[in-house]
């Protein structure tokens, strides 16, 4: 291999590709990246085997000559290293050049790097997948529906396929799903597809938030293809393989209470500000609780006691407060989550007693919701 | 106590006390602040005992109200409680109001918090400094002193004279110098004094580290007080305590070499980037050495082999070189720490053979030097 390439177009990918590679992983080669350079430009892929990236930087972009391939081949180069050589280099140009024995020279400007590689050939091959089904999203909307759902997913492998996000698409509709069994968060978007597919996946929460951070925040169409262990985002010149979780997740529609007994109307962020305070000496205890009462006047008092340090007392005027008086108990950390997923001002909250799971959700749409467990505190 | 009082103005002073606040100390009361309220009004306190700071918020300010003293007194709150609650409280104004057995209210706007707080009369009283002789140095030249020297001292323990700057008055001038025996940093500056003062005292690194992060940017002047086994820093509305260091600092001067038998003039930027790169591969290693070399026609070369990984060469055009041929390693930690010390474009560099200290000191002044012993490597 012998190419000259553009440092920014390189670091970029570098960049991305990196956010597969993990330090820890007890296949030594799968610590680099590999760089394939063929007639029509360069690709470098970066995997832990759960996840694999891979980003291709074409001979030119816009008018722009970003590579140059004098001679096509491939190397795998220590991703550590080489993401921070690139990062360095002095010049707006960068030569990658092999040797005998995988020794591979960069070169840029006065600077000169002679890194030992490895063979590519023995670089895990990607999954092969076939482009049967595929449904499309635009990328900001994506990373919306991550950001709204995956926060929500179980940190504990007691229940692995709770650490995931259940993905169902059925009738032109997307429904996601993350539950650690004390909250849940459920977000649906209309999508776009030639053929009517219908899929039920669960997508491990760690791709989910990896692949966020590198798609851009355009408006461009994702493709989305998925198989019976692997999905498949492709972007431009970006492709983002994920292994998928094993088992059935479980059905979770049932978890909704359909009927409510009190329903109040907040302005979200005075109501996440009242809760954050009041939950700032509760932050040292296990549970992080705090306890809302509903008073008259439509106003509601948030309050959290530790013993030692003290008691916070807040109060909020809602924008509307119907049904039965209420005075129950729940995470601060759980709420304040959930006001952050829905975007929005005002966000409607539906009670069914204290001992119930209670909603939130934006008000005009059913789009999005967000459902919390109280805490019993007797 | 009972107060009235701006929560931007409480916000600064909870944070320039909290540096001295440490969570790890054997005196519980120490990890709450100290709040006093007289009719000329609020004084804030933290302290670690070894670092005191006081911040005073006067009645008005540039003809705004920030305190509003209803009732005198004092008060001992935990300090990263209070801290957090100031930060978030709603309002504008906050009212604090202490009641029986020191049990503290604090509210603004529907935001109320009842806080344990501790008898202020157990907070261990600051030390009493004679201000007899008082010298002073505008704050952005003392923040750029301390960032120029303080780098340098020991971190270990071994002898904790090291860990402190040596500051010696004398003859209307004040040398700073900082040495862990690897390498040393000193500066000089003239000083503003009403009495022909001198000193010679060590200061806790620690200490200029945290008085480096509340002083303002401006150039008003710092009046600084010392006695034999304190410091005192005094800005506006804020006074800065720290312990000495008990023993004799080495004599410096003996180690700086007066002579030299190669020296350059190197651009400090691309110098400095040179070496990072270099050093790139380096940094597994114990040393994060490299070596330098120079070749004809006014170049050097830095280069660093490390057996797995590779090797980087780097060239670089002095602007000149004199002397003898030289071939030199040395830690590229701290030539990177020297030369982002040394401010300015051009720097020069003095060597004396391989195994000799060398310096580093801008162009046209001797108020700094930057001196780093090599590393032998045969």
């Amino acid at each position: 291999m012998n190419i000259s390439i553009d440092r920014e177009a390189l670091a970029k990918s570098v960049q991305d590709v990196m956010k597969a590679v993990s330090t820890r992983t007890t296949i030594p080669i799968l610590t680099g990246i590999k760089l394939t350079a063929t007639a029509s430009g360069v690709t470098l892929t970066g995997s832990d085997s759960d996840i694999s990236i891979e980003s291709f930087i074409p001979l030119e972009k816009e008018g722009k000559l970003l590579v140059d391939v004098k001679r096509p081949g491939s190397i795998v180069l220590q991703a550590r290293f080489f993401s921070e050589i690139v990062k360095k280099l002095p010049q707006q140009t960068v030569e990658i050049e092999t040797e005998d024995n995988f020794l591979t020279i960069i070169r840029s400007g006065h600077s000169e790097f002679r890194l030992n590689g490895l063979n590519a050939d023995e670089y895990p091959r990607l999954p092969q997948i076939e482009e049967e089904n595929v449904f499309q999203i635009p990328a900001d909307l994506l990373k919306t529906v991550i950001r709204q759902t995956v926060f929500a997913v179980s940190t504990s492998e007691t229940r692995p396929i709770l650490t995931g996000v259940n993905w169902k698409v059925e009738h032109g509709e997307l429904v996601c799903t993350a539950t650690d069994s004390h909250r849940l968060a459920m977000r649906k978007v209309k999508i776009e597809s030639e053929n009517e597919v219908s899929y039920n996946v669960v997508i491990p929460g760690k791709s989910l938030n990896e692949l966020s951070k590198i798609l851009d925040d355009g408006n461009h169409p994702v493709d989305i293809v998925m198989t019976a262990n692997q999905v498949l985002f492709k972007a431009e010149h970006l492709l983002f393989f994920s292994r998928l979780l094993d088992g059935n997740y479980p059905e979770t529609a049932r978890l909704i209470p359909t009927e409510s007994k009190t329903t109040m109307i907040v302005n979200a962020k005075e109501f996440l500000q009242a809760i954050d305070r009041a939950s700032l000496l509760a932050r040292e205890g296990r549970n992080n609780v705090v306890k809302l009462t509903t008073l008259p006047g439509g106003m509601l008092e948030i309050s959290s006691i530790s013993p030692e340090i003290g008691k916070v007392t807040e109060q909020l005027q809602t924008e509307s407060l119907e049904g039965e008086e209420l005075n129950i108990s729940f995470s601060a950390k759980y709420m304040m989550d959930a006001l952050r997923a829905l975007d929005g001002t005002d966000i409607q909250i539906s009670f069914t007693g204290a001992m119930r799971p209670f909603l939130l959700r934006p008000l005009h749409t059913d789009s999005m919701l967000q459902l919390i467990l109280p805490v019993r505190t007797y």
